[in-house]
């Protein structure tokens, strides 16, 4: 049984449409742990490029390419971040599992797998800089992104001239309880049998351990209030919570869509992270006091280390009750914060 | 490698000695389910029985009959209660693993399993009860227990005369969240290969799954700013950070001292749980700001369900920084509310 379609969370609503996507090759990429390969971008670009009109969307973990899908409350026509005046470049993160290379690519009939190196945010925000110019936009007048995206964001300002960055639900590097969500999901997956070392075959892959690992996600996506208004004690069956059944439907739905591989490899990434120093540009920083995984002091850490810097920069704390979601589901305060931070 | 002795979590420094306990035989006790089975319930007692002095503690999920060692900042020579001044009793619920029925139990050299039937709050209450009149005490002078032993405590009050009933970080019913955060634990069990419907032999059981669920529980135990003060972004090898050794070797550590069913068993009980009604007591409800998973606002209801019965009732935030582990942990606050309440 699906649930309400309005009880969507991190992502969820994406519906990548492959006849949209295009694709950067990047010869010989250099990762960060002195490993070369050849690897691919997937983009989608909206609007039209008029020089200075170039804007990034960088996704958080289970994301992609998709801006205007995962993000369309705040990407889109009448948006915030409106096509009609900005040329909006998504790319699929190195590592991911949506039309970029990561675990899940194929070579010679078998799944890079384990053969991917250890990816980190460096790399990820290096393979969307050279991607970007790639395409041929060699400045950004905005490189926005939430959660994970947040990350690469700070990392692509510091890679390539940038006016603005905006920077939501997310953190300069993660505190321990966030590295504890991420690794409780890694060895959910990791000792499912068919991990075999992340070296699985593509037709069975370890489904089991990537839903209950997209379940522990979900735990951590929103808030205790907002898990209470949505489901309550409401059962769906005499015998079944909703919320039991949403979080089992969410883990399912997850094994369709994401490879359990590029899991592993991307919450690496992002717990291993710490940003050592702002590239110059204008910051704009913005966080949910419902948020628990992201708490507000790490977005008020990164306008402080900004400040330090000596660089521009705007904190908003945003009392929304949605949790981490906040940052998908809030179209109209981030909205009209960020319309007012662009002078639009 | 062994972590700080001092990073304990819910009832982990439990140390059950099997020499000390004992145990009752309830032929024919009947299940709310309609079934019937002859139960044994494992209890252990501390001071001398004077009539009006019997106090019953109540353990929470992982726990067990030694309350003098999971609750021994509360419960002992010296703490507010001492078995000096009260005869203090420990039992095993009903569907543990602790020398109590359960899924765990051999039968003719099989585990019950899934033939173990599908037991409520209610039963464990009630099996508690008769374990309690069988040692030879009619009357509580106080029942207490913390998480799901605050919901048991209710429970029992309602089934034998009390005096006093101690509810500490518990709750009238669960919320989503709680429900969630075990639902997730569930399947990651349910869903190790090895658990086998529940009918997995005892040397051979889903090490793995109780592992990751676990690990699960841990995250609910503490708050993120105790998550923060215990490990920070430390490092224990070069890229293993402290709190992803933390999770594993205390999920590990659980497979050697916990029963998978035992867990499934008891998280359904828990889930399904509503006190309609408190029974004729004075009652003490204590609770902490930083408890996510019992949020203050669950003892808070219950003050207010008494009030409305027209019953005695005091309710207590406490302000501690150890999110739900604040119930083991605390022995100060939580001591001299209690001595205050107790009159001693």
């Amino acid at each position: 049984v699906e649930p309400d379609p309005a009880l969507f969370s991190e992502n969820e609503r994406t519906t990548p449409r492959a006849d949209e996507r295009r694709a950067v090759h990047l010869p010989d990429f250099a990762f960060s742990d002195g490993s070369t390969m050849d690897v691919t971008i997937a983009y989608e670009t909206w609007g039209t490029f008029r020089g200075d009109n170039a804007v990034l969307i960088c996704h958080a973990l289970s994301g992609d390419s998709h801006a205007i899908g995962w993000w369309d409350r705040l990407v889109g026509p009448g948006k915030a971040i409106d096509p009609a005046r900005w040329f909006v470049i998504g790319t699929n993160a190195l590592g991911g599992c949506q039309g970029s290379t990561g675990p899940a690519t194929v070579v010679a009939g078998r799944r890079l797998g384990s053969r991917f190196p250890a990816v980190t945010v460096e790399d990820i925000a290096l393979a969307m800089v050279q991607a970007v110019l790639e395409i041929g936009v060699e400045r950004l007048a905005l490189v926005a992104g939430g959660s994970m995206g947040g990350m690469v964001a700070l990392e692509v300002a510091r890679r390539m001239p940038t006016e603005r960055v905006w920077v939501t639900a997310s953190a300069r590097a993660h505190g321990a309880l966030q590295i504890g969500f991420n690794e409780a999901a890694r060895q959910a997956i990791v000792r499912d049998p068919k991990w075999r070392g992340g070296d699985y075959p593509a037709d069975d892959p370890p489904r089991h351990g990537l839903a209950v690992a997209r379940m522990i996600g979900h735990l951590s996506y929103l808030s205790e209030a907002s898990f209470e208004r949505k489901f309550g004690r409401r059962r769906r069956e005499s015998d079944v919570f909703e919320v039991e059944s949403y979080l089992n439907y969410q883990g399912e739905k997850f094994t369709n869509r994401f490879d359990a591989g590029s899991l592993v490899a991307l919450t690496r990434a992002i717990d291993a992270y710490e940003c050592a120093e702002l590239g110059p540009a204008r910051y704009l920083f913005t966080s949910f006091t419902s948020d628990t995984l992201y708490p507000s002091h790490q977005l008020e850490e990164l306008a402080r280390m900004a400040r330090g810097q000596g660089i521009d920069a705007e904190w908003h704390d945003i009392e929304l009750p949605f949790g981490h979601d906040s940052f998908l589901l809030d179209g109209d305060r981030q909205g009209e914060i960020v319309r007012r931070w662009l002078g639009c």
